[in-house]
């Protein structure tokens, strides 16, 4: 199979290499950009046009075909428009604890109401059109199912995300027409925001129409906490 | 124990060959009848009490007690009525991913609004009183956890469902008040229906009243998918 | 790490024996008291500053500190008044399917209302100051994932559980403002209450603000029926 991942917030696509080792391994072609404005160059002020058209690129340029396309968390937002703009260069989509938008919103309306005032604050601390999440947080909401030892190691790997692209107002018409078979692969130990408010699935997974649940042990980042397993669940999301 | 199992929709009992191969290798004794009406020469007119003698009748004519009677999906409704019917036959009564029907409500009664139109419609188009499911549904949202050859191998099982049946108003009083324990075993992947809409737990369960709650990972056909957990888990729903 | 753990209703702290064999044997410190009420020779008049004097005490008296705090079921509430006592000497607070109290309130407050009459009338016959469990409810309520034989040993050590200190409201301001790591450690398999109506996680587990959520399989009486695994997931749950 061959995989194209799209990292979420916080992450590059480096955030994937325990993942890319075991997909590999079994055989599987794997890309796992990094999108503009993520990583340690990133510009806070990179628009969704231009993330989305890195990876339509990559798909293009590569010519790219029968791709496995999966987003996890923001990068679902990507997904979709991604497969709006080259539907017939995907065999599936793959959302992972991956955020669905509805046409004409923005990812940050997906937050929660109850955590955006203290994300709002973060990002006014920042001050410079970014946002960076504390350690606490990261630790206990995303990494749950990790020792600090592996939380430590991915907290290293996160980089400030720029705001101003998941304020956009998203074209989304036509996407639940489209003919892309899509899966939902849940790790249901995700914590990231409260349980009674915002639920990956069937919050988000709900809005995909018809769609394969996959379902897996693991908190948000289980691909740093079982990268190994969190492989094999892609290819059960992935397969025919 | 002594397991009489009852299938769902489009099945027969001969579906059931794998997890019975298990619990008979584990010393149990396993009834896994066809439903009138199932199999490839089923009548598609025939009636629920057709279907309920069927299964009353295996229990009186081999004079079996003690029995464990198991219903997967439409045959948690076949359960409920055999139990009104021979009560002091069961040890146990086990739901598996199946309906539990409220007095006076059909089966179909049951079926999520968002889903029941596109029902209606395969129904409309087969034109003969039953209905089939397309393999792209039963792939993704019945064969979740499957791979591509045992879903195909599950759905060359499948026949037309008859219709009739469903529609009729079953008479339920007296089920809640049995002295007959009850269990639900719940595969959490299931994805047959809308999540946000309906769940078997605790949609259906809960309509028990009190019960033995058993979980295990799988599709609502974990019964091709994993024969073998299953029949581990029947066992724990089961026992005493 | 130092566990202190708090059983909760019908139990004591004997309970916790084959949790405390498989931390011990990795290395752990365990306490695990007896709460004032419970156990054979328990006071059906014993109140809540009694119960959580005796907590407070222990960690007081053996001058313990950095102390991973757990509570399951009725002894979530004990934690969180030890923790308002003596928030230093704790390192983390763990709930394991335990009631998270809100201020003012009762911990019958929260039981749910379709529940509370049978309770009442358990209580009511009782006619001691006790509530006792029938045997059936505790086997497939509590016990849904235990064999028979373990599900009787657990509840031959089950004794009457004291009314009075139950129906206290709990003076909990500030529990929310505690700057005290929290964990909810959730057996997923819990049956006790109807889902429908009350869930652990997230119906208690909300109630603490930022947490840090570990699940596993297995039901309220998850520490007879798989206490390696507990013991395992206490750990995930407890660590830094």
């Amino acid at each position: 199979m061959r995989f194209v991942l799209v990292h979420g917030s916080w992450h590059d696509g480096g955030c994937w290499d325990g993942v890319r080792h075991h997909l590999e391994a079994a055989g599987h072609e794997v890309h796992a950009p990094t999108l503009p404005g993520n990583g340690p160059a990133g510009d806070p002020a990179v628009t969704m046009t231009q993330v989305v058209d890195a990876v339509v690129d990559l798909l293009e340029d590569g010519d790219l075909r029968d791709v496995v396309l999966v987003g996890h968390s923001f990068g679902g937002a990507v997904v979709q428009q991604v497969a709006l703009r080259v539907p017939a260069r995907l065999r599936r989509m793959v959302f992972h604890n991956a955020y669905v938008v509805r046409d004409g919103a923005a990812v940050f309306d997906e937050v929660p109401a109850s955590v955006a005032p203290a994300f709002q604050a973060l990002a006014e601390a920042a001050g410079d059109g970014t946002v960076m999440l504390p350690f606490e947080s990261f630790r206990d909401g995303f990494c749950n199912d990790a020792d600090l030892d592996t939380a430590r190691a991915a907290y290293a790997r996160m980089t400030p995300e720029p705001l101003a692209r998941s304020t956009e107002p998203l074209a989304l018409a036509g996407f639940a027409e489209l003919p892309v078979p899509r899966s939902y692969l849940h790790a249901t130990d995700d914590n990231v925001f409260p349980a009674a408010e915002f639920s990956w699935h069937p919050g988000m997974s709900s809005r995909l129409g018809a769609f394969r649940l996959v379902q897996m042990h693991g908190s948000h980042e289980v691909l740093f906490s079982d990268p190994a397993g969190l492989a094999d669940k892609l290819v059960e999301a992935g397969r025919d």
